[in-house]
């Protein structure tokens, strides 16, 4: 392997020619071989620091922070930075979550990635930090304690509007259609696992409906603390070295580059040394993991069966079952989506744990908390965008079970208590539920109502709302 | 022990004379002997659940439902229901947290005990069920599925309001003063534990109220959903039994008695279904411990010591630290502060583990929830009052330690980074920590600045904000 | 409210006349005002703080270090000790969990009453500190930074003696005879919800019963661990001003008054800064509540019905079920034990959360790291025996439904693969699935087996182990 | 891409056609987008799956059970599940960890690769299922309910000796050599982050070593819970379609192959429908980490400064530590491990969630788990790896300023308790922290000790242990 010197404040590195990362990149490569396999840095966070530092150097070219280079050396630094934002230099991101917890390594990558990728187009040469400085013009009036957050904060709205509304916006869409279409199913209740009075398969349905547009304006509201962003703050905070008017300039120049409100945080020591609307964020998905926890558990035990348990639903049938048994099919969709609520579960954990540790002026818990929330985001749009296209899609009803089941349930007897109280009522289910005959046999039995009574009374179609105002 | 024979749909069952409970009640005690010496509802959920069966009492009145009783039966149904909001009859509540996951137990329990006593007070016989019967009178139009989970969120909202908000906002508003109190303070900053540039001991605090100010607005936007009632849901979530207009109006009488804005939930099949409005609250709850658990280690670390510590602020002496070790000075409010913040860790867990355990119209995990809930609030109000009275009030700094620990810090070398470029900056600070000498020795011996020019770029409290626009 | 004048070195406070405690105790009264419902220390700390002040009196009176005592005060000491233990003085333990993190006023609280009841006995005067001194005798050769943690150790494994281990092991028991009991029941099996190849209700239960068997092997494998006690180590883990035998004497003393193999930790600085043996024990006694959550789970799910459900065990009927629908009947004890996990596995977060939180040479979590357990051992225990007596020695089969699910389930076919191969034999559940015939119809309708071969290979109960080794 | 046409139960699919995987590892490619950048199963899966299906194979052969595959045949399939094992086939393993939770699909995708390598070595051709069947031959006497996870139990043993014992075991070791180097240096102990009594620095590090090794013990013992296997339990645990001596023997040719000792579990209900042994085996390792952080955290706490901070300790510098602060340096490796005990926090909040989620005779959390826990594994030694060798190894004691910082220590009073009681010696350490001197001055202006007696007293090394015997 070919390789170039580079030099940081410690000293020579030789790095590989063919890569633009500097010398503290390499450190960072030797001293924190941990989880290399899976915890490289991805598209999204290696994005959200080219925004960062293409903002950044906008907005100090703007205020004239970097009159030292000339207007090639300034367009080489946006065009690299805008290339880190395309993609085209993902290669060069080789660093781990696992490093320092500021994530002051990966902001170096950065700038030493956009550095020598500015020079080469300026015809300089890599590695001699010159026309284009990695510190002193990449990160000029910046910190890794202020870039770095600031960068999470745009990975995670990205991400958010890129990967999760959209999917769990299309799942919540299509149950709601659903609700709509089964809206005259009536079909047993179900409370404690028991028989309980009748609703609609539609009203079952809605209820996920209204949990899921319960959590996702929770995310939604939890979206706008992370539009804050550390940016201004630097070292501490204060702002040392940052033109006053950077940070709000450089937050505005990534709103514009992204569409989305981004703007300086209101306080900047809170921005750098906790990351609580992280933490409130990774809340609001938890509770969407745990609404969808419910609403798979929901339908993979109303599609139970296909003969011995409730097999009210069908759902789609998309790949063999099981490996022993032949014509086995199982609610893989759903099974998958628990997994997924498990795991948001317990990346919310890593995020309230590691949220709580910051101390002084900054919270070092950076990398594993911008690593868990983005995982979770990821797992749950893709989770719902499957769960919506392979099996929410194609829930059908069985209506000759439903019928049937609605048939032998006894908690339509609740329908009488307005008219003969809770104790009478009580001893028709219980005698129904001793001879094994239906409702309307023991009450007739019982003489506690006529059959004409009883017929106007208990209509199960009637039992799923209030009973109507004339009635009153 | 006297006691006189209730009956119930199962049968007969003895309780003791001087109590007004009946059969469900007594067979719940015999049922769930489950962390009795700690798991007994207290004031809380009873106010709600008197409050609640106030509310329907009312409500069921106006609308004509309780036709069935003279005025003098509805006005001691009532009368029995304001009793046990006011906290009379809390004796007559013996039933713990681990029972029926719909809290029917509970659901009963308040309607015999406002039914035994409504009998009481119009001279009938306790355990006749008349003239006020407990679930055709107390609980008519309800189900235990819709009146426990909204005892639950009349209860967190009471509690919040009782025991939360005032201690914690006067905690923030005593770290607000202090911060403005030392706004002059130059002190040494702290990032990776390690010495960092300067920053006002006004901005550090500010810091701690800043995410104070986040966290609280967090919890206060979770209440809006814990503001939703299930009530009106009754079984299942469609309303049988109910007048249409029961649960709105029921509601409304709930916010007239407390002066809160409740108001029916506009999904009912969720109400009764999930608990998500709780598990949003229970997180927001975490959000302001983690915030807390900062804060505090922030306090005890700063004020360690006495001579081995850091030791810049000061803090109440409020009782012997140590059995053996004589003069010692603990931290003790930072203490009970972090494990209260352990304890709401741990408590959110529950919540949001058993928030995601509902199937089909009924999440029976619903009193842990409560419980659970109601157990944080309690916890971080009464910490926050306990640490705003007996730490954060009497914090003052240590100008001595402070002053010396600035004067010997060699981060302020960050200030010449503007002028002489990063790299001559570290060979600096390197030097002064090799050789042991100041900053400004280290500066002048490698000459890359002059004594004019490092006297006039390294002023500490010039470096506690961005530097001033003229400059520029 | 008469009271009595008691100093510490901080000065002279008033304590109530009638109580044994002494200032400390007072200060930390008012100045931790913390969850005092339900967090003030019950029986098991206090009696774990009597047997180990106790232990200390003895082992120092033998070690000649209390030589300043006449016998007449050794024996008082001695006595005050053991009525602390027997509970005679549980009023005068005032103090909450939320304290100083090291319990150091729990600590002195048992000092000062130790000391002043002792005193009372001798004759002295309370509060003179003489005869004996709540530091300098009741506290000698130790701190609270060993002397707490010792207690917690102590309190720990009686509790899981007296609480734990009798109602887990007799719910074990109970299932085990079931499992005997039920072992030729051959009923359908069920793998992610859908019908699977048979098994015996015997063999379902046995699984439970294994489940339990691991679980509590690894509790008692992990109270090896809190056998191990810090006292000895006094302030920081080197022993200072102890007798040289002192820990190991004072741990023989306690094992000798309780029956338990305590003995002295073998490092004491581990054991004043982490206490990873109550990790451990908490972290056992999860896998303990996840096993009883998947037990209680499958109850109620196989209980479901009465007639929509699975409905394959019947269940005690306890308690009327809901407040609206009369004669529903519910499976609560599955519900509380369900809620009990939920909560033990929240208390788990905690107990792992404190645990990580020492700092050099102390962990100051130690109160809420011990209630935590405490709570989780006391809600396990009383929940199994709940669920024991109400719900697992009353499970029965029925045997009609079992019969009639196992007749139509579609499985069975995975008999078939040894003899025609796994593609014939989906054919054949494939047909009969879609065609809703049973399984024989479709085999002998596709031709891929006669009559004969289908009745002497499809035989229910011999799936319900391997082949006999004859037939290879 | 060129495709092949393989079928299923279900039909035909087309496959890349330089791929062995079938038709239901492409299903699955389709239905489980989920994850994909991160999530794809890895060496350690794969390899415990080649190693599973290859001990089923020379069991399978030995036992006659695929006597319908001549010695060919039979040799290509062993050979084929060597290829798996050897890491040959890799990128023929493209499932992710969100799939089936049973793994079904993970272990049909080994059979189909082995199915198709093993034709493809006999010369067959590719999709025929000819002379090699997936179902039939590879998955002999199997099923994915005991396949996968006893896959996953070897995968994790595997890792354990691999990844996490090696470089925590190194690290502990080089503990365990610096306490034993440092084990003369006598500094200020600390307890409620407050200076208190002498320990040396041998000590201190000596407790971390204690906390390591009871963190291993407890990994190694949950290790042996982890070495029972599910296999033979096929479907339900019933072993239907296995031979008799299958799953033992199985066991054993696994055992033969890998070394460890893995054995056939005693309850195969219980090995399939819970997966407690791994939730165990999640907590040590929490446990683990738990320490872990203890001893990062003292590390940092300990090498704080450069002057600002505690300082008593040096650690290596690896890299410049600030992108704005010349010349800082920071704990790096200390933030990689805190990191990494959080990610391992949360890890484990899932691994105990998912593993209480088993219902009647399955757990479908299977793929989650296992992915959490060899997560947890490779994390916890990657990250013990790096620390030892970049930071533990090059741990230096800076022992002026331990020298200087335990001179003006000022609970060295405790030693004088024994002589003069304990509020006396609290006087004296009140007077010197008041009025700033040494306690040595304060005593002697108190005069409650002459010069001689405490010179004699209050020596810092002998504080270090319990006073010598002979002194009694």
């Amino acid at each position: 392997m070919t390789t170039r010197r580079e030099t940081d404040s410690m000293g020579a590195v030789e790095v590989p020619a063919d890569r633009y990362w500097g010398a503290q990149t390499q450190r960072s490569i030797g001293n924190f071989p941990i989880g290399r396999d899976t915890f490289v840095w991805g598209r999204s966070m290696i994005r959200a620091l080219g925004l960062l530092k293409l903002g950044a150097a906008r907005a100090n070219r703007e205020l004239g922070e970097l009159s030292a280079l000339d207007d090639t050396a300034l367009d080489a630094l946006e065009q690299a930075a805008r290339e880190v934002v395309a993609g085209d230099l993902d290669e060069h991101f080789p660093l781990v979550v696992f490093q320092t917890g500021s994530g002051t390594q990966s902001n170096m990558n950065s700038n030493e990635v956009i550095s020598n990728r500015a020079i080469e187009i300026t015809g300089g040469q890599m590695g001699s930090k010159s026309p284009v400085h990695p510190n002193d013009h990449c990160n000029r009036g910046q910190s890794s304690n202020d870039t770095f957050p600031t960068a999470m904060h745009v990975a995670v709205v990205l991400d958010l509007h890129e990967y999760l509304y959209g999917p769990v916006g299309r799942l919540r869409d299509t149950l709601d259609a659903k609700a709509a279409e089964f809206a005259e199913i009536v079909k047993v209740g179900r409370t404690h696992l028991q028989d309980a009075t009748p609703v609609t398969l539609g009203q079952e349905i809605g209820g996920w409906v209204a949990q899921l547009d319960f959590a996702l304006a929770g995310v939604r509201h939890a979206e706008q603390g992370v539009l804050d962003l550390a940016i201004g703050g630097t070292a501490v905070g204060t702002g040392l070295n940052a033109h006053p008017a950077f940070g709000a300039l450089c937050a505005a120049k990534i709103a514009e580059e992204t569409g989305h409100e981004f703007r300086q945080a209101g306080n900047l020591f809170a921005a750098l040394s906790a990351h609580d609307a992280l933490v409130a964020l990774s809340s609001a998905l938890r509770v969407l993991a745990m609404a969808l926890m419910k609403i798979a558990n929901d339908v993979r035990w109303l599609a139970s069966g296909p003969r011995n348990g409730i097999g009210e639903i069908r759902i789609p049938e998309n790949e063999p079952g099981s490996s022993i048994m032949p014509g086995k099919v199982n609610p893989t969709q759903c099974e998958a989506m628990t997994m997924v609520a498990t795991r948001v579960f317990g990346n919310d954990a890593t995020v309230g744990f590691a949220g709580s540790q910051g101390n002084f002026q900054l919270n070092v818990f950076k990398p594993v908390m911008a690593h868990a929330v983005l995982e979770s985001i990821r797992l749950i749009g893709d989770a719902c965008g499957a769960f919506d296209e392979h099996c929410a899609s194609g829930i059908e009803p069985d209506t000759e079970r439903i019928a049937a089941g609605l048939e032998r349930n006894l908690m339509q007897v609740t329908a009488l208590n307005p008219h003969i109280g809770y104790d009478k009522a009580a001893e028709i289910a219980k005698k129904a539920h001793k001879d094994g005959t239906t409702l309307k046999e023991a009450a007739l039995a019982l003489g506690h109502v006529s059959e004409e009574q009883f017929d106007a009374w208990v209509v199960p179609i009637d039992m799923t709302h209030p009973r109507e105002a004339k009635e009153d």
